[in-house]
């Protein structure tokens, strides 16, 4: 292979990984910091691939029973007050609205005027806003179990953002489940977490670890928090979907009781579940390189992008028309296809797609038209992977070389997790691994976070106990750095 | 016909059309009032109808070049300050924000800490904030035009709130766009509004008129406001969509400039169009009845519910076997098939179908299952329209009565609205057409608007000029109550 004098973005990975990652984003056009502190602006790119992510969520939820529904956004004090811990949780990070007009100050700036009675909080999560109205809609054990899930905007302020892992305003699902049973909701609990495990591997090419949090990492209020941990490149975790089981705590506070098959009255059990646009941030950090981005083909706004190469006004028509027309048959066969006929210049166009990350890259000049052929190359290899053929040949395979990519993504990625899953024994081992600058996470029984000299290493690395694994059934621990 | 004993609704829309909307609303279980005073909660059935129009509206937008993207919900004074109509008609409706803590206040409960230097406002809509961003992305005349849209919640603050038609807190689609010339966004303005008609016209069976907006009915900071008016059954106009020429108000205030074909420093022209959850509440007042929602086809949760009825334990297994066949060979023709498989009783099952305003509703006995038939009624028409055929029949043919239920829709809304437009030659008919208890639209001459008399006679009638429709070349005047 060539070596590359230079990437395209700068620094590499290797160099100053979080760096990278803003460039990268930038590079891809995918997001920008906004002039409100800690939000961000999702640009056209990184908001096609959210809307990607979704449809095909959506999607797997509505399979499962899910309804999706619009709660308010604002939460007046008193119900997020309801639950002690999740208050205690999510107290610190509250947006708190306390005004419903402006008007003309003495100096003639606008001030908050009208003082509300009750001040209101703009949603961290919904629990509360969401059970209380479970609370009015939940009469009998008919009525269970109830599904419900929405997408929406939250906000919990954030004094140190990075673009999609921690914004003051992100987008997400949430999703609110009760049951008739504890056994129920604690089925339901795993079932989401793999429906976050099926979705992260299989369509954002993102291998991840199922398991339980510990009880320091529960989300406040919840009796269990589930989660999938993905690892990024520089070996930190990212926690990816988190799924909880809540028991009756949500149910007792905000009165969701119902008639019970023997006509007592009964709490439900519930669960909540969600993911969010810090998603898109794992991806990057999963999958870029020092080029730039990598879409997975399932997700990527575009699959293939095509570049006619355009060298003086006779040939551009022929060229513009071919290309239009590859663009069409690919359309038709329900791939999302886009021809870059800006007028940029060839090598800018090219660098451009690369930086996106589209998974397939199609260039096509005089000699090509002439030819009846294309040449192709893969984002995710490169030049190595450049190939000409003809056109129908490439219409009929192109599908297959996007679900190669989708694999061969998902294979680096596990590859990559797997062989920096270090095993420890104690502490020792811990701290050592660390000291020596190791990279990725251990793993070792689970005893080690009750050992005395744990937390002091822990906070030396700033470690983290990322999940009791299932497939260890509780008796291994995760450790490792993470975002 | 027969007449009818009871309907479903109480009040009908002739006793009170008011309470009559809010029963529908109820009974079609779309919406209810949330604790947070002005805000709704959008129920399940009423969310996949907004999802249904979502998505089709989504695809026209895209196929004419728009881009999806994400700004921040909370916009700061200063940016809401910089176009002074616009902040003039919005500062009265601004929810602020102005602490981003909560912390135990004296009497143990929580209070609002940790204040803003500068208070944020909740978007009220979002011109300046994206002004903001395309002072930024537009560089040159070969970034435009750049189409930019949202689909977010907005939040106006509200003191007289009614369900879909006036809430504290809705869902809206904005649209932004930004262009050289001012002829390009003038155009666009009128595209816009083309789009709105199309959508409200061809899938939500709501017949429109276009015109534009007289000089008091302006958007804050626009130059020209184009509006689609519909009526509602009790004759009143419903503002349905709106879009904007914002002309260089905005450019010029958030600084959106490029540079031009000749080299020079240009301003933009940009525009602003945008539809909300309003359209739901629209919806009802055009097409329900009194005995609930009649849902449009194109645009319906469900297009087909199948209510198997069941009499002995004998014979429910083949009527639930015949009715789940039926629904998946539904299904595969692309059409939303429900079947209500709960254990409600018969009739009440029925009486949900028709309060849902589901289009066509299927009752399948044991005799039909016998006879390898099924029965069907139109909900817009009622028993008179109930029909028996075979399964393969009904199968090949519900597509096209599903066709015939949206045009009916849409011819009767359409003479009902034709039918009550009234001509008027001055301020003294339009006085008496309402002193009289006329219902619906007067039109006349423009001039009327300037009559020194026509103040008093709006006041008094609750009147305001609805639009100068485009059929008239600015001539003529529609003036009418309205929502």
């Amino acid at each position: 292979m060539s070596k590359k004098a230079k990437t395209a973005i700068t620094p590499t990975r290797e160099e100053n990984f979080p760096d990278w990652y803003q460039e990268v984003i930038k590079a891809a056009d995918m997001a920008e910091n906004s002039p409100v502190r800690g939000c961000m602006i999702i640009k056209p790119y990184g908001y096609a691939l959210w809307e990607n992510m979704q449809s095909v969520f959506d999607g797997m939820i509505k399979a499962l029973g899910v309804q999706n529904a619009y709660f308010p956004l604002l939460i007046p004090l008193s119900f997020i007050s309801r639950e002690a811990e999740h208050v205690e949780g999510f107290a610190k990070e509250c947006a708190v609205v306390t005004h419903h007009r402006l008007e003309a100050g003495k100096d003639g700036g606008l001030v908050p005027a009208a003082p509300l009675e009750e001040p209101l909080v703009i949603r961290p999560t919904s629990e509360t806003i969401i059970g209380d109205a479970m609370s009015r809609w939940v009469q009998s054990y008919r009525d269970l179990p109830m599904k419900l899930n929405q997408w929406c905007n939250v906000m919990r302020w954030e004094m140190r953002p990075r673009m999609f892992l921690r914004t003051s305003e992100f987008l997400w699902q949430e999703g609110h489940n009760a049951f008739e049973t504890e056994e129920g909701a604690r089925e339901d609990t795993h079932k989401m977490l793999d429906a976050y495990a099926d979705f992260a591997e299989n369509y954002l090419a993102l291998p991840v670890i199922k398991g339980e949090k510990t009880d320091d990492e529960r989300f406040p209020g919840a009796d269990m928090t589930l989660t999938i941990e993905a690892m990024m490149q520089d070996g930190k975790a990212l926690q990816a979907g988190t799924s909880h089981y809540l028991g009756q705590n949500f149910s007792k506070s905000c009165g969701i009781k119902f008639q019970g098959r023997e006509g007592g009255e009964e709490f439900a059990y519930t669960t909540s579940w969600g993911i969010s646009t810090r998603l898109v941030g794992a991806m990057i950090m999963a999958h870029g390189d020092d080029d730039g981005m990598i879409m997975p083909p399932k997700v990527a706004p575009h699959h293939v992008v095509i570049i006619p190469i355009l060298k003086d006004d006779q040939d551009s028509a022929a060229v513009l028309d071919y290309a239009e027309k590859l663009a069409a048959r690919l359309k038709e066969q329900g791939i999302r296809a886009h021809l870059d006929a800006s007028d940029e210049r060839t090598p800018n166009k090219m660098w451009g797609a690369i930086k996106k990350g589209v998974p397939l890259r199609v260039e096509i000049g005089g000699r090509e038209v002439e030819e009846g052929t294309l040449t192709h190359v893969r984002r995710d290899i490169g030049r190595d992977s450049k190939a000409s053929c003809s056109v129908d040949e490439f219409v009929n395979g192109a599908q297959g070389i996007l679900d190669q990519i989708q694999a061969d993504m998902f294979a680096r990625a596990q590859k990559s997790l797997e062989s920096r899953i270090h095993d420890v024994s104690n502490v020792g081992d811990v701290e050592s691994f660390y000291k020596d600058g190791g990279v990725g996470f251990v793993k070792g029984s689970a005893d080690i976070l009750s050992d005395a000299a744990f937390e002091k290493v822990a906070k030396e690395h700033s470690l983290t106990a990322r999940c009791l694994p299932f497939e260890d059934k509780g008796n291994k621990v995760i450790i490792g750095k993470s975002y």
